[in-house]
């Protein structure tokens, strides 16, 4: 926290601290012991990834991405594959990105175009193609990368594990963002990029699975870095208006200032427990988890940011000022509405589920 | 289920079948076995008022006022009066109002001017005053009165069982009202009635405690019987739309169909969430308990008015006749967010603890 | 105004008081002096309107249906036809009724049903079919049908004047409604109605665009029926605030009602302006008078219904009972959203508009 | 409109552009043409600046602020006052600040704390005190200052024409904003700064009806501002969904774009509705005038916020890069729910106008 608007300022990406953030188990929450993980539950996660969103939205954001792949292997990996890549993902010495989005392929993810082509007499895979919005990139050490091996559509889809040290591989620039600027974003460039038979993750076809899978508990963190961002807001402008003076009293002695405040509050706490519900769904694989996540996600990244700016407004002037934190906050949540699945995807999600449960 | 829009209609009171749910143990939900309640937590009765509400709202609602009336006495009362009293409560032989509003005194419930004196040489009170809206006035058996016996203020009141049969008893014209038609409500008028000591709830002073304290279960049940009616309009609305066609295609194929009710049933679980989170605070007797219930009482009875609208605009021009269930779920629910403590009092509340908290 | 809650309570529809209004000039606005008409602008009927419905909604929103009806034989009707048929309407003699939706032909009006059909040997159509949810239907003297003459779709259907006596015209059982209730609400059935080639509006195949440009009026009138109740709201809500005190003080010094009450004006005056503008943009014929109407219709009925909806809130519990007259103006403007075009076809029409001028 | 992602990234306050609009008459919109200005209503110039910030909103509420400050010489100047000073501001060769808000004085703007004291002796003023959140701080040659020159409270105030040069006058630090990045923002320091006579407008105890005199016109301006803002995001985002596709079709094609399009281009029109009433309410000198002024600014501050920030969820992850505008806008857009009086003041005012009309 003490660092959050310096590494917001100078788009600072801070893989030490992420370094020490792993150090006490927090870069392989739900991978096994054995491999240097956490094992705890989603539920588990969404608590303490909370709790660090409280701090500093963006840097907790990547935190959670990274988790999100370490996730993946343990899930989807061979043993071998976890044996092999996991250790040094859970201790952060190697950070991870993952790449699905690609230029053309943003909410329609099925259609993504990058190709994986077993070459003639070779097990390895030729991958080609382009990546979009990647956060990490360029700075991540690993890609999990989901390119297209089979048919066009979901079912074509492969999952790989790609070094960023591969041949051909290379990034565009780092894009300059809203927000999440204490974390690189930039495009991914997979040209002639060979990779192993051996890092492929799941089998052939198997890779949107993975991937969709990948993004509920991916959404479900989102959503719960959105409630730890609010409630810092709430706080903030709680304290703000506790110690301003107008008209010869603090401005929290205003009604509309405490009825704002309740109803700031009560939005990051249903929030709250709709995440706590999806990661509880998601936990004991009820059929319904992928739809209580984007539930989850569609309300908390809606309702929180406009907690934040409901908590600028509360800050009046100073509130615009970079002196002051929430305008940072308020940059930071803007994108929780968009990424890991819009925010109109998730409806799309919830609705398709509502037809077939009623059918 | 099936006779609701009669009762509706006629404003017909179903008395024999709250008897048969007194019958399933739903008259005492919060009261012990050896009175003959179901020794049930808060929870436990969210979940039973939300299925029951789905069916019937006005009728549920007033099961949770008689509930709340005989959870009053289970914890306030002697052990005399809990063997006196609650038998015929769980029972329902015996149906009970909560009487605390008055005709000049509803949000600021503490400023209530009925009156409970002491006549000289004699342990009994007499009673003086008007309550309003009184659900169950005029048919209920028994009336727990808030009077004051002492000082203005919230800590000169105190709490009476007051039959019905009482010399000085009587009723206002039953109200004509939007909804909660099959429930009648009138105003209950004291003449110099006559109580006996031993039908003083709690100890004098305590009146006020007590029926605040009354309330924040009786919140938590109204914010239910809201998540029950609005689950319920969300499944008639999502029934109507799939059979319903325009334009060559089933309404319910039109994205706006979708994104609307993927929103309905979001704002139903988050809802729901919260309910079931303040029921949790109130069992293990939280601190936050009374601002959790505050809260969830807020929004889940705006939320699911919403939404009960929403599915009225779903069915088009149907939903606004009465042979569709989803205009009467509107009117039912449109009370929620005024009584029990309006929800501009809830935010009272919220923020009340919210700068307590802080300090 | 003063027997407004009569008219609602006993489904009275208070024709003697109508024709009253039409000798004031309000029963033929836009048709020419010479047939009786007051040869009024639509931004003039939108200030007319807009002060009956303050008093009485459903009344006046009848009435507004009778004037769509009296313009659309003023603008489409031969010389003949409007010295026929316009003389009786304008005063009121005769009550008219647009009969355009059936049963299964809503939002998808061109899809209608009812079929005119030229016997051999005659020039006389014979209509069958059903027309659902008219206003006037059974009550008034002349219905305006819309049915269909050629092919499939918006350009096989004509417009009939069709005389209530007529031969195998019959009525469904009157509607029980939500609101709306000082006017009858009933479908229309056609069994082998005989009308004369004179009472064919307009040419062969021109009915879907005379029932169109009817409406973008009539949406206007919708729209200022919501805007005149919404005030009567305000003001209502205002009054009420005003006197009624708790905590020692009256509700309208809290600042929470302050706010309140300038959000409501707020919702109504834009309300008002969008419906001034769309009005001006008919009169002066401007292209996008269309797309105004919907967007003013729109607009006008979601947030006045809004209006009313906080005015019932600002009353507390006496808002829910009949003897204020809130609850009636919530139950009233409810349909505006629905009627006259679903808001959700207004956003169909707006988007196409949108479309069409970019392209 | 070329520059102004430059000058938002760079800081760049664009002097010689606005001094070329000086030469189109933008300079002093509403002084007369006897000392350089256009002689236009604020009606004009509601569609003047609606299409300049359209193009750059940070830049055109520069130019509203100073015209604001030219305005009030005009009106409140005395005639030598408006030949002194008016030719250099209408061709902005001198640029001017308003100088009203203070560390802790702004929504209670009255309570200011800078002083204005005669000097024995002389008819000189000696200012002492700080102002807050100027815009053209340090850049500006001319400052408007409010000062107090009596008792405390409204009556007390004084109204400077304060040159930069002055010795004493100095400047905070640049502040760090959000948004409004091209126009300079500092506090203004007055440290035993000497005026003239000659430099007060109007009398002794006039400032701060001057000064609230002025922030009815600036409000309408800043809402016009917003109004410009929002239609470049509806017109963008239109653009974009026009020609993004996703699941083999234009985004726009999805019904959920077509509604959110139809609903964000209400709510600009409405805001456009409400502002030109107020403007043509100022015009006119209605009594209402001021909470017209209160009223459009709310409303169409907030609602053409909410549409910016739509349209950047349109624009999905390409919204959140810099490389698009609509980021900008909604940084821009963003301090107009603030300044010139919160949106809170906004409804301080209108009650307090309703309640004196009802009385």
């Amino acid at each position: 926290m003490p660092f959050a608007a310096q590494w917001d300022e100078q788009k600072h990406f801070p893989v030490e601290v992420l370094r020490k953030a792993a150090g006490l188990g927090f870069g392989g929450l739900y991978c096994g012991h054995d491999v240097g993980g956490s094992g705890l539950s989603r539920a588990d996660g969404a608590v303490i990834f909370e709790a660090l969103a409280y701090a500093d939205v963006s840097t907790t954001a990547y935190l959670t991405i990274h988790n999100m792949c370490a996730s993946l292997i343990e899930r989807y990996g061979t043993e071998d594959q976890r044996q092999d890549f996991l250790r040094e993902l859970t201790s952060m010495d190697l950070l991870a990105s993952y790449c699905l989005t690609e230029p053309n392929s943003g909410s329609d993810a099925a259609s993504l175009q990058t190709t994986a082509r077993r070459q003639a007499g070779s097990t390895d895979y030729i991958l080609n193609g382009e990546k979009a919005f990647i956060s990490g990139g360029g700075a991540a050490d690993v890609y999990l990368v989901m390119a297209r091996t089979g048919e066009a559509g979901p079912k074509g889809i492969s999952c790989f594990y790609v070094d960023k040290d591969s041949k051909g591989l290379s990034f565009g620039r780092q894009e300059d963002k809203l927000g999440w600027r204490s974390q690189p974003t930039s495009s991914v460039i997979l040209d002639d990029v060979r990779v192993p038979e051996r890092c492929l993750i799941g089998k052939e076809g198997e890779g949107f699975t993975i991937a969709m899978s990948a993004l509920d508990g991916g959404r479900i963190n989102i959503a719960t870095c959105s409630v730890g961002g609010a409630q810092f807001c709430v706080d903030a402008a709680q304290g703000y208006v506790s110690t301003r003076k107008q008209f010869g009293k603090a401005i929290i002695d205003f009604q509309n200032t405490q009825f704002k405040l309740a109803d700031m509050l009560t939005k990051v706490q249903a929030s709250r427990c709709l995440v706590l519900n999806a990661a509880t769904a998601l936990d004991s694989k009820a059929p319904w988890a992928s739809a209580s996540a984007a539930m989850a996600k569609r309300f908390a990244t809606d309702e929180c940011y406009n907690v934040a700016n409901d908590a600028l407004q509360l800050h009046g002037g100073y509130g615009y000022l970079k002196d002051y934190a929430v305008e940072r906050y308020v940059r930071d949540l803007r994108v929780h509405t968009i990424l890991e699945g819009t925010n109109e995807i998730m409806r799309v999600v919830m609705a398709r589920h509502m037809i077939k449960s009623q059918a």
